[in-house]
């Protein structure tokens, strides 16, 4: 149908998340409309980003530096390890630029059904981390699933010869959210911590 | 938030149709998984079709080689010109495979709003094209838009001196359309065709 070079174009793009063929084909078309504001830059983006990205072997975060600059940050609290499941929950809470701590990305969540144990998430790291710094409260970010509350239990204990404290997000009713919509479970957790 | 680079990474891809900020974060996470099977191949692809890419001169068509392969093909019918407003109106055609003539990308549809006129787009070289190649038949395929529907008329005019045989795309029910949820102006048609 299009020449092979673009073909190819579209065909990688249709493998991304959220962009199926006819979307890619949009895409490769608007770029190809302007490829020197557009085109070029984003693929020298992609290679930039492919040849210097590493992830930090303090915290797992994604970055181009190792540590990343979380973790070397001079105007975060070094006290404060919040634990995410995954490096795109990190992303979510920098979003909301509220926390200032430091992060530790687990890798996923123990799940014994598909074969994922406490060796195969960065839980070790952690404990290793919390005893050789200075850390006073370690959050637990894991998600409100069964798989995400299991595995922030299974830290817990394994925190408990360290002292180090350990708390657990929230839960409650969203901000702008409406009962009507909200599950059960969400709303008898907020009726449970009301004050 | 995220590192300088991916930051710039995640901006670019925002800005291609169909990805907003978000699903460019996931999509470039996605990617930051798989850096060699996907982040670098795009990368590549990008960069090579943007040096590569050309308007074809004789239909107008955008490839990597001009005349582009539809108008160099030598398995097409050459005396058959299928009219377009805009290259993807091409692609969609190409995608059905069941057209085998030339193509001639307009680049628009006569606009006097707009300030577009028949010298802003490809009308000429249509002409041209017509008295000086061996054209048989010359297919109208632009949008049932009114815009649409008076560049056709105005190509049809156009076209009387060269004597070549000017005909339109059919207006009908689409396959596999419901009746209850065409809208009146196709019903009609579909009705007014009847055969």
């Amino acid at each position: 149908m299009t020449g092979r070079e673009i073909d190819n174009l579209i065909k990688l793009l249709a493998r991304l998340p959220g962009l199926g063929p006819r979307s890619a084909r949009r895409a490769v078309l608007q770029m190809l409309k302007k490829p020197e504001t557009l085109m070029l830059p984003l693929a020298k983006a992609l290679e930039d980003t492919a040849h210097a990205m590493t992830t930090c072997h303090v915290c797992g975060n994604i970055d181009v530096t190792d540590p990343c600059h979380i973790c070397a940050g001079t105007d975060r609290q070094h006290d404060m390890i919040c634990v995410v499941e995954e490096v795109q929950d990190l992303w979510a809470l920098e979003r909301g630029s509220s926390f200032k701590g430091l992060y530790h990305v687990l890798g996923g969540t123990l799940s014994p059904l598909d074969g994922v144990g406490p060796d195969d998430l960065r839980i070790d790291q952690l404990v290793t981390r919390v005893r050789e710094t200075g850390v006073n409260e370690v959050i637990l970010a894991t998600n409100l699933t069964v798989d995400g509350q299991t595995t922030a239990h299974y830290i817990t204990e394994r925190l408990v010869e360290t002292g180090v404290k350990v708390t657990r997000l929230a839960h409650g009713v969203p901000v702008g959210g409406e009962l009507d919509y909200l599950d059960d479970g969400t709303l008898t957790a907020a009726l449970r911590a009301r004050s």
